[in-house]
């Protein structure tokens, strides 16, 4: 088993972990090691659950906050083992999102009194179905560890305060007709040729940008696939369009199906899947806390994170994680080493440790 | 091998030949039986191409006339043996187009002095790719073995006389656009909405009904396959609209395709395939003669048939089978009697055979 120095500066920890390949599924080897480093520390309380691992501190602080990561990457590009360059290091999972798993174990390892409670959650599966999710699993066996007036999700956003995020819906919009031979066209109907007014309407579309305690969404209307077609010298008596609805967290996931209906009456619309958004609640005194500490920028997250998880528990959280979220799934993923070590002081110093 | 009875009716006849199974690249059995039946007739001169029988009489007319048809079918779908129900025979191949091949052997073996010379054509591999198609490969190997003043088609007509054929061509137009996450989708630019414009001019399309000989064709603008996507949270960069067009014989292959990239000026269009019309000739004496004998309405021909061979020769050619054209390639095919009757009574007529 690898051991972890947690002694070691956050971005040589980034290194370690990068270097334990944790392709979704095969997180074994990284929890074992994140674990075992947890467990060294006698001011933790460690619990793992899978292969998702929670250290809490309980100082008795009337103020809980999560700090959060997940532990897996999606697979291999030919991009292991990290690679520092110059300020950069690269590699399959040092953007998304092992920066900020090391800056959870750097805050874990020499913070051992902080001003409010703290609960680590380092977990499994992030990257694919929910039904893996380790935060989603935690929050079903175990809602008590997740219970926090604030959480942070350390999921690469620039190293600036991403709040909340916007919620995702897909539906299958589909027009119908009639069979017929290519040569007799006027013997049937073309669906391909109904789907017109579909495409037409998605033109149409002008997206909302609310403003949500300060932070300006973006909402998106999207064709994501398209498709039709029988054969070569038939009318097509099918079309397809699937769609996908980025809102924002002010439209709740039933507001959201109600304006798409709306949106394209008159077609036969199906309700493929939806994840809601999570408001960014950026007014509530712990969340106004931590803003006030990080300083910088704060942004409204596009989008959708596990962020939205907290929300459903009634826990305001933001985004706040080391790395470009563009380069995320990426071969050339990558993290400027200094949004490692920015991220690692802002956040020791909103938990009143040593600077 | 099945031995064929030339002797016996039409309707015989063609559950003979239903009851050889002869779906495409399958046909030696049928067609062993059909060249050693026309071996037979001492009046006749046969010629074997692969699985294409060529039976001529060489009387010294001045004029010489094909009647042909294929010997293939598509695949078996539970459709065999042939059935009589009534005055209806069904099973694979009665319609599409082996009552038309009996009323050929009937007329092969009963006019020994016919009134014009005839070349009778029984070929393989019509239902698949043109590289395997008997006449198409006869045409190359020996064109003087189709030349004649005029050629009949024995392919599903309704026993009435169907003139030329429409031409068809296929086009994939094209729209791109550039990804980007579809939670960013301001950043990229949606190819399938892009395509809104090319099935909104697909619905402004105005079939030309050109009357030619007396015939009015019908053209036919159809998306037969739509096809766009990267991901279910991705924009995507491509849309491809496949597009199918049924033109009438007065346009040529570079006219249909002129039009196209006219009508989808802006698109980026590509050429797939393409197969000529057919003029129906009607005007000509040998085409004349055969209408004033066999009498009836005369349509046009809206399908794409092996007719356009002939043409492509300079030998009109018309379509003039038993069995109704919507039938073929169906699980329930059929053909009525009377119309194989009623076939081979006119063809009769018009070779001067005894009634």
């Amino acid at each position: 088993m690898t051991t972890l120095d947690l002694s070691t500066d956050a971005v040589t920890l980034t290194e370690q972990l990068v270097n334990i390949e944790s392709v979704s599924r095969n997180e074994q080897a990284i929890a074992d090691a994140v674990e075992a480093a947890l467990r060294t520390l006698p001011h933790l309380t460690v619990t793992r659950r899978g292969h998702t691992v929670v250290a809490r501190t309980d100082l008795g602080h009337a103020e809980r906050v999560v700090i959060a990561g997940h532990l897996d990457t999606v697979p291999l590009n030919h991009n292991l083992p990290a690679r520092r360059v110059g300020d950069l290091l690269h590699g399959l999972g040092t953007c998304d999102m092992k920066g900020g798993d090391a800056v959870i174990l750097r805050l874990a390892a020499t913070v051992p009194a902080p001003s409010r409670d703290v609960t680590y959650i380092l977990y499994e599966a992030e990257e694919i179905e929910a039904e893996h999710n380790g935060l989603n699993l935690l929050g079903r066996s175990d809602p008590d560890l997740m219970a926090a007036d604030f959480a942070i999700l350390m999921e690469p956003s620039g190293a600036v305060v991403e709040g909340g995020c916007q919620g995702t819906m897909r539906v299958d919009v589909r027009t119908t007709g009639e069979r017929a031979h290519s040569a007799r066209s006027w013997k049937g109907v073309n669906a391909i040729h109904g789907a017109a007014g579909v495409l037409a309407r998605l033109n149409t579309f002008e997206p909302r940008m609310p403003v949500i305690d300060g932070l300006e969404y973006h909402e998106g209307l999207n064709a994501v696939f398209i498709s039709g077609g029988v054969a070569g010298n038939v009318l097509p008596d099918e079309c397809v369009v699937s769609v996908n609805y980025r809102f924002a967290p002010d439209r709740s996931e039933a507001d959201a199906e109600r304006f798409l209906r709306e949106f394209f009456d008159g077609y036969d619309v199906t309700l493929r899947d939806s994840a809601p958004g999570a408001m960014p609640g950026l007014g509530l005194p712990a969340a106004k806390a931590f803003v006030d500490t990080v300083g910088g920028d704060v942004r409204p997250k596009f989008g959708w994170t596990d962020v939205s998880r907290f929300s459903a528990l009634g826990v305001p959280a933001v985004n706040f994680g080391p790395g470009d979220p563009m380069l995320a799934h990426k071969q050339e993923e990558h993290v400027p080493v200094a949004q490692i070590e920015h991220c690692e002081r802002q956040l020791r110093r909103w938990l009143g440790g040593e600077p």
